[in-house]
């Protein structure tokens, strides 16, 4: 069946033939999952070793707009999935992708991001093996929004987890921070920001485990996306009981995002990142862990930014450039709505 | 903490406090997920067993108006991926949720939604172990969307799916339909429809296991929701190779829902249920099919509806009450958007 329709309609999503066209030619297609059933039976042969755990995460993704400089929905919605299972040591494996789609879409649109969608899914090592679409009327819903589902494995032995995170441990990002906060802003088109910015949506599971090969005691990671860096390091450090202090100048940011947030009063600890973690290392494990993240694109840019401490548990503070040490809270309010 | 608010707002989807605090409170104090991490750590025992398969889904849900006579948005997202686990093969037992949240919402609209979902967990058997909340601004979304995911474990030597039917298989409904779709109409309160009609919103899994505990082969189940059960038996006859014969005087419909079927032209085929499946088995254990579901709550209706044939591949026919017979397509178009 050809699917021509140039938009998609209500029958898109009424469950007989116009739905099955739809589904045929633009997802499953690309997608290929095993089956047409609505369920994905997967071979658990990888979980036949004693303490092989399942991971298992869900994430919906609203972002606008749905495309922007370096991304589109779809790419935030593997990768994303693919974050969180890597940061708690899972290896990413299987997804799943619901589609919430606005009556008026254009299909092009739709074919884009699912295309976005199976690269990022080919890249990480996972497959989109079932999924789900449903037509919402016009003003129901704000184009598409996409939910993934992953399921990872987490080898025997693996245990990645704040709880584990002494004082003196070593906290390392992966790059720069704030670019998708940044190029979302910039790509909502209210503001009179010209820049280059693009996102740094990307799949971090390779980086994971190149970080646990080379530093097997690899305390704990987080992705810091809604809320940024800040609040990534209060969930941790609140997680842990332990307090963490970073260096104001150690922080990786690009000039024009130091810019962004100057003229718009933002605050960059805050700025949502979409391929960026932080992770805590024993501090005997750093330089491993740093040059074998290094050694991975999308850890080029990983530094040194501050440590564990035996502060106030939960405490999260800042050296800052003059000298000073300030309180970097958890995000009050909201910097940004429907970043990702 | 305590959530104070009565209405959502943005800040309760932007990463930080606010948002914390709505989901402790909303969602993991009833939810109880064994931890506050993004990911659930699942241990894999019952997957040790050589030939025991993994089952995947995920449907998003958007059903307007979100509460109706019989159930919510809520029982239906946690009903509608246990029956999809549950139709192939799978023992349900664990679910993601993903809600997507119009800013403005009633904060005890998700209360009473969440509750829902765990009474009808908490029926299935299964537990419901990570989740995710975004909220968007007021106008891009209607109320909340529910995204579910579900994860069965399908035992060694279970294999149930369509190419197993074979001609002269017995199709059995477990109750009444159409009374979703029904329902949802009336609730919907544009039609001068008054009827004391309820949703058959159920989850089944039990039922399919009692049903494959009394025939132990049992070739596949479908649950009829979008499409009906016209758009349930195409598929299977489709996937099977095989005709399919129903019988119009076999077929269980309430008087009120025949009522509202001839008042709007519309067809019970093709409504939508959200408690109902059609399962094939063959004839030798059809009785015994019949008894075992007819003795658990949710298959007390059920009856035998027509059988499987070798006439044309994926064509269904309907013997009509007049004696005639007649094809019963795909749904074209859509009967009704939105009804799950």
């Amino acid at each position: 069946m050809s699917l021509r329709d140039k938009r998609v309609s209500l029958a898109h999503g009424g469950g007989g033939k116009a739905m099955r066209d739809l589904i045929d030619e633009i997802f499953t297609g690309v997608f290929e999952p095993d089956s047409m059933e609505d369920q994905a039976r997967l071979s658990a042969d990888a979980l036949r070793d004693p303490g092989a755990r399942l991971a298992f995460t869900t994430d919906s993704f609203v972002v606008t707009p749905v495309e922007f400089p370096g991304g589109d929905i779809g790419k935030l919605a593997v990768c994303g999935t693919v974050n969180d299972l890597a940061v708690g040591g899972g290896v990413p494996r299987w997804l799943s992708a619901a589609f919430i789609i606005e009556e008026g879409t254009d299909v092009d649109l739709l074919r884009r991001i699912v295309a976005t969608m199976k690269v990022e899914a080919d890249k990480a090592g996972v497959r989109i093996v079932t999924g789900d679409t449903k037509v919402v009327d016009r003003g129901s819903a704000d184009k598409v929004f996409v939910t993934t589902t992953g399921i990872g494995i987490i080898p025997p032995g693996r245990d990645i987890a704040a709880v584990h995170i002494r004082p003196g441990d070593v906290a390392i990002v992966n790059g720069v921070l704030g670019d998708h906060g940044a190029c979302i802003l910039g790509a909502r088109g209210d503001l009179a920001l010209s820049s280059a910015l693009e996102s740094d949506c990307a799949g971090l599971g390779h980086l994971m485990e190149a970080a646990l090969a080379a530093a097997p005691n690899l305390r704990a990671a987080r992705d810091c996306t809604r809320g940024g860096l800040a609040s990534a390091l209060n969930e941790i450090a609140e997680a842990a009981g332990v307090s963490v202090e970073i260096d104001e100048e150690a922080l990786p940011l690009r000039d024009e995002v130091k810019g962004t947030c100057e003229i718009l009063g933002l605050d960059p600890l805050y700025l949502a990142n979409e391929g960026r973690l932080v992770l805590f290392v024993p501090e005997d494990e750093a330089e491993a862990a740093l040059a074998a993240m290094r050694g991975v694109d999308t850890g080029a840019g990983a530094v040194i930014i501050g440590r564990a401490g035996d502060g106030p548990a939960g405490q999260v503070t800042m050296r800052t450039l003059f000298g000073g040490s300030r309180i970097v809270d958890m995000l009050v309010g909201e910097q940004l709505p429907r970043i990702c």
